[in-house]
């Protein structure tokens, strides 16, 4: 599932040499342990697609080097071999930079977090205090876990706004506009001083679902973020998916009403118009004397507040309709909605799949799988350490 | 770029094994001169990412078993071998089944168009009625171009409906209802005796583009075919994308038009209702004796009449519209118009291109190439032969 690292350099690395064989081989073992922590050696052999006789023999060479460690279990009742990393101490860092907070996980080789934490920020805040945040609370999650900083593989952070793969920069029409147009990769390299990998936030929470929650095996996943911004993240045939210039899933800023309100995109009636949290902070705002927040907005729907259930059904159908059109063109086996909302469960599931069952082509709105991310606010968090696991330098390979 | 067969069986061709490796690689070098006809064996190192050395020896092996021939040219100025397939004989056959037409191609291993020719057909005629008349045509073809019905490695066939990957069967909906849930692989082997591949025409559509048409190193492309139906096939990071279940593309089922007319996939509003040539047809021929083809359409819009350009002006803005959020879900390099109006040039796409703009993300519209396929009305059948080359059995391997 996770794509290759991008640079191999030297003749003998060419992908058709022996060498390469078994240099890509053993990568492959390492990034399914990294991947799914700890697997028999028979698992890793239908994950790799290798035979059991190659994984048994780079195993065994593995073991000798000290880079994984095994012990006996059974597996239906047969004795086998489980294998896992042997972390030796690395730590790969995820960090969700949002409107409003940063989150950060520390997690292992062997796909355990470690640690987690996050603080709330001031809406408007500059990329630089985001930034100083998230290296404080790494400093301080490291100290709690008793990680060395030298044992860091690298950083991956995701950024709530599309990144244009040909200048790595945040493009316009972010939901962070301080961070527009500034070189992110060059400020987090200067900060950290490790291996920077950024994407999407709607990537990330992708790219966890898959990688760390309940859809490991799912190859063609949808993931729909759904807070003060719209976006989805695509995982296609097992891996995030990039296009052309890095900005996908932008499924936002779809039109939905022709003469509606102008989008920070630059656009007119786009769908954040209408379904963002923004929107609906706006709607039920209004006769107030003080705004609601996203925590109020859950917290009396679930209550039964008429205002705050039809607010929600509308922008739920119309998320669902803006979501046919991804399954007309797609074709996920599972849409994931991720966000500040999921606390509705149903009261915001049941519009989305009303409206995507209406607008899709039938076999296909049949056929997808609809469901709330269970791994609330931290999916982009994980997805973003994901990175580093997938991308990072592998360890004395 | 070609999509690996599908199925590797025995211990020793597991993916990490060295017999296996050898094979790849050759199937490689193989598939590589099917795609492109004759290359340099620099150009091969290149395409197929092999080393130089590596692409040596297997050639040099290929030479002794007589499957490829070799000639010396000069590229760069610099002396270098040209190498191309032995085709030996060996004949693809691409068949596009339309609402009113077959049409058929004879294709070599070494990648030139042998022979083509199409026929008409009545307007809901059986699926019977299409496959005789593609059967004929291929033994015609055989006769004129001195081929031996043995010399035929398989058939590529595209269908006017989506295909369900789960049956293999076209899902209702499709635009060739008589077609609809017949187990059409089963009849097309019976019909021909060789192994036959199907798929979506849209599918073959984009393939054509990649394949044939000038886009061979574009990576993410869509293809989207206007006609009576309106449907897209996806290149995406290389290859044909068939999502979960084989239904992708399905653009002309975006809902456009909340109280518009039914539509025969069972929705309402859809973008066919609105914008297909039936619609066209439909504006156009109200208060005339007779009612006007695609082809009048065409050639009154040519002329200068005013309805033509504004039924043409108002479906082009529509599918824009559409194309604006396909861009922004997988933002392709390349967007290929096809169908029976690439004669409009301009005409259409112009207001498609203005629908583009208005409504994608700007810097993924501005970023997207718009064309009108050159390929014409070959490109389907094209992209069945290419199906052929990249999944036939390879000869004597």
């Amino acid at each position: 599932m996770p794509a290759e690292p991008a640079t191999v350099t030297g003749t003998d690395q060419r992908p058709g040499s022996q060498s390469a064989l078994r240099r890509r081989n053993s990568q492959r073992i390492i990034r399914a342990l990294m991947t799914s922590g700890r697997l028999t050696q028979a698992e890793l052999a239908r994950q790799t697609g290798l035979s059991t006789a190659t994984v048994s023999n780079i195993v065994k060479a593995m073991v000798d080097g000290g880079l994984i460690l095994t012990s006996p279990t059974t597996s239906s009742g047969r004795r086998a071999l489980s294998v896992t990393l042997n972390g030796r101490g690395a730590v790969a860092v995820g960090v969700d930079f949002g409107r409003r907070h940063v989150n950060v996980v520390l997690v292992s080789l062997d796909h355990r977090v470690l640690a987690e934490d996050g603080v709330e920020l001031p809406l408007g805040h500059q990329a630089e205090e985001g930034i100083e945040a998230a290296a404080q609370l790494v400093r301080r999650l490291l100290v709690d876990t008793g990680a060395d900083a030298g044992s860091l593989l690298g950083l991956g952070a995701g950024i709530p706004g599309p990144i244009d793969h040909r200048t790595g920069k945040v493009i316009h029409g972010a939901i962070l506009p301080e961070w527009v147009g500034i070189d992110l990769l060059g400020r987090l390299r200067e900060a950290f001083g490790i291996p920077i990998f950024i994407d999407n936030d709607a990537n990330l929470g992708a790219l966890a679902q898959v990688s760390w929650g309940p859809y490991q095996n799912v190859r063609n996943l949808v993931f729909l973020k759904l807070g003060s911004g719209i976006g989805a993240g695509l995982i296609l045939n097992g891996a995030p998916f990039y296009g052309n210039i890095g900005v996908t899933g932008e499924i936002g800023h779809a039109t939905v009403a022709d003469h509606g309100l102008i989008c920070r995109c630059g656009n007119r009636g786009c769908l954040e118009t209408v379904a963002s949290t923004s929107t609906m902070i706006d709607l039920l705002s209004r006769g107030r004397s003080e705004p609601v927040s996203t925590e109020d907005i859950v917290r009396i729907a679930l209550e039964g507040d008429p205002a705050a259930l039809r607010v929600i059904d509308d922008a739920g159908l119309a998320v669902g309709r803006a979501l046919a059109n991804v399954c007309n063109l797609v074709n996920p086996e599972v849409i994931v909605l991720g966000g500040s909302l999921t606390g509705l469960d149903a009261i915001l599931l049941e519009p989305v799949r009303r409206g995507l069952l209406r607008h899709a082509v039938p076999a296909v709105g049949e056929s997808t799988e609809l469901a709330m991310s269970g791994l609330s606010n931290r999916a982009e968090a994980l997805g973003a350490a994901t990175l580093v696991l997938q991308q990072a330098e592998l360890p004395s390979l």
